[in-house]
């Protein structure tokens, strides 16, 4: 099937969309009207509260086509809506697609970043309900807001940190930075591209499942997913919350791939782990007394590795990193900004 | 301020916006977490069902910037999502904003187009609960997902219309499209570009107050927006609805002002009235013994005039108008193919 867009035209798309959620989607019980109308039709759950997040995807800034499938173009972005959920405990359910396509683009691919779609909603038994596709002739772009649930009074914010916390992350950020720069790089290692942190970048898993049991443990102080970067999400939490941060630097997650490549490229890898990388891990704080029955029930879940990387102090000390001769260097947190100059 | 959104960067615009939502905004009251974590949070009502839709616009498509002020654009995007709601029977709630914007955009239209989706939303103490902000460098776009809520068990759907019921419409479909006509007419006649069909097309109205008293009266068999045109939309009930639909052609609604510019332009009026359009109007249908309350209830809340145009037949009939000599064509609804060729 090698059919364009402007072959089959909107409501060819539309009917060939919809066929193939309904073939291999979910349906939640309680949808009332999915598509096909003007809008979706949901009874909310009692006891339960909603969440809202959206977030998209341009090509050109957000991928570059040529080092993603259709599919995984469809993950990604996917998995970064179910990873905000996942930041505040809740489960993804409800979600719907704008499209903004190009009239050359193939039927089939459109299909297949659908399926992306559906592949990382189904463990959730979250469903696509609605959605939007438009002519955009000169960019192609996915925009997905995704409805999660919560059980009521469980959210976790990132303004609800307190001082003395200790600060936990899971995972290794800074994978999916190096893997970018691999991707990037000329020297066209073959071995690299098809390894670890490239993949790190191209297929991130987040981590709504372990987010929810953290929301669930009420030990969370405040939580956030890092999207702009390990320094830049804590950011957020300590501007947030009117909180310090003091990182300890040999503290830090460093995975034995991460640090080779950056040996290799000529980065410092403590760049690559606090700087700008699309991860998805979470940042949770917690009181220290707390720490080891939250890692534990971090832990249990996937086996996702848990480490404590500091503390939070007084909001005036801003953040800090203590190197291991005890001297220390304020940070300032960036995040990924997409403006900057 | 004639700043450009690469000279603030990303987190200054999102604080820029947030204060302009804060100061000119409705907070809802069941709204737990707003703008600034990883997803908002609400509580929903008991006893109402939530509505989810999303529309977008851009660049070049959907609008020519030209022809709009910033704040026009906003508030044309956010009708046309209110108009799904509306079109439903619900009420706005909660709403979240996807910006794709170019690094040259002066922040002072963004908050412009943002004053647009306001002005919309206020009167239904809707508020905007978060977005995402991105850079789109080629095309503008603007995306935006709105909840609505619904007592339960009253949203009208657009397949629940039966063979018999008559077919009612709000307003004057067209017009919107025959101001777009003037809009891109080369005589350039300012006298019919500030006139009411440009109006029509660049600041819609939409009927939501009269969607919401339609709902809750009971007595729509179906209910859609015509955003794609009267015929479009009526399509889309009789597809929805496995129904047909007889038009009578000389009771279909057309305000002096359609009329007289298609004249002037040598354009059949009825093309305009029944061919691709975005007016917001809606189409109802209703059982005849219905039909006079129902168009009392719509007409007593701002004085819209409701058209009764003809009557719902067997799906093997499929749609034809009536013509004054009693003969009949058949129509065939195309609605607005944003990639038909």
């Amino acid at each position: 099937m090698k059919r364009t867009i402007s072959e089959i035209g909107e409501f060819g798309l539309i009917r060939m969309i919809d066929e193939l959620i309904s073939r291999e989607g979910v349906v939640a019980g309680d949808l009332k009207l999915g598509i096909g109308d003007d809008a979706a039709c949901f009874t909310p759950r009692g006891g339960f509260e909603l969440l809202l997040t959206c977030d998209s995807a341009v090509e050109g800034c957000h991928f570059i086509p040529e080092c993603f499938t259709p599919g995984e173009i469809g993950r990604r972005v996917m998995t970064a809506n179910i990873s905000d959920i996942g930041a505040m405990g809740g489960a993804p359910k409800y979600s719907t697609i704008s499209l903004g396509l190009k009239p050359s683009t193939r039927v089939k691919d459109v299909l297949e970043i659908y399926r992306g779609f559906l592949r990382e909603l189904k463990p959730f038994n979250a469903s696509i309900v609605g959605g939007n596709i438009t002519n955009s002739s000169e960019t192609f772009f996915i925009d997905i807001t995704l409805i999660g649930e919560i059980k009521k009074g469980k959210a976790v914010s990132r303004s609800t940190a307190k001082v003395g916390d200790v600060i936990l992350v899971t995972g290794y950020p800074g994978e999916a930075a190096a893997g970018l720069k691999i991707l990037l790089d000329d020297s066209n290692n073959q071995y690299l591209k098809g390894g670890k942190l490239v993949q790190a970048y191209k297929n991130p898993s987040h981590r709504a499942v372990e987010g929810r049991a953290i929301a669930d443990s009420g030990y969370a102080g405040a939580m956030i997913d890092t999207s702009d970067g390990l320094l830049g999400d804590l950011g957020h939490i300590c501007e947030a919350s009117h909180v310090g941060a003091e990182l300890i630097r040999e503290k830090l997650p460093m995975s034995d791939e991460l640090m080779s490549t950056a040996g290799d490229m000529g980065v410092d890898p403590f760049e690559l782990v606090l700087g700008e990388s699309d991860d998805y891990e979470l940042v949770v704080t917690c009181a220290p007394e707390n720490k080891n029955e939250l890692k534990s029930i971090i832990n249990s879940i996937n086996g996702v590795p848990v480490t404590e990387v500091g503390r939070l102090v007084n909001f005036s000390e801003g953040i800090r990193i203590i190197n291991p001769d005890n001297g220390s260097e304020r940070l300032t947190p960036s995040g990924w900004d997409h403006f900057r100059q």
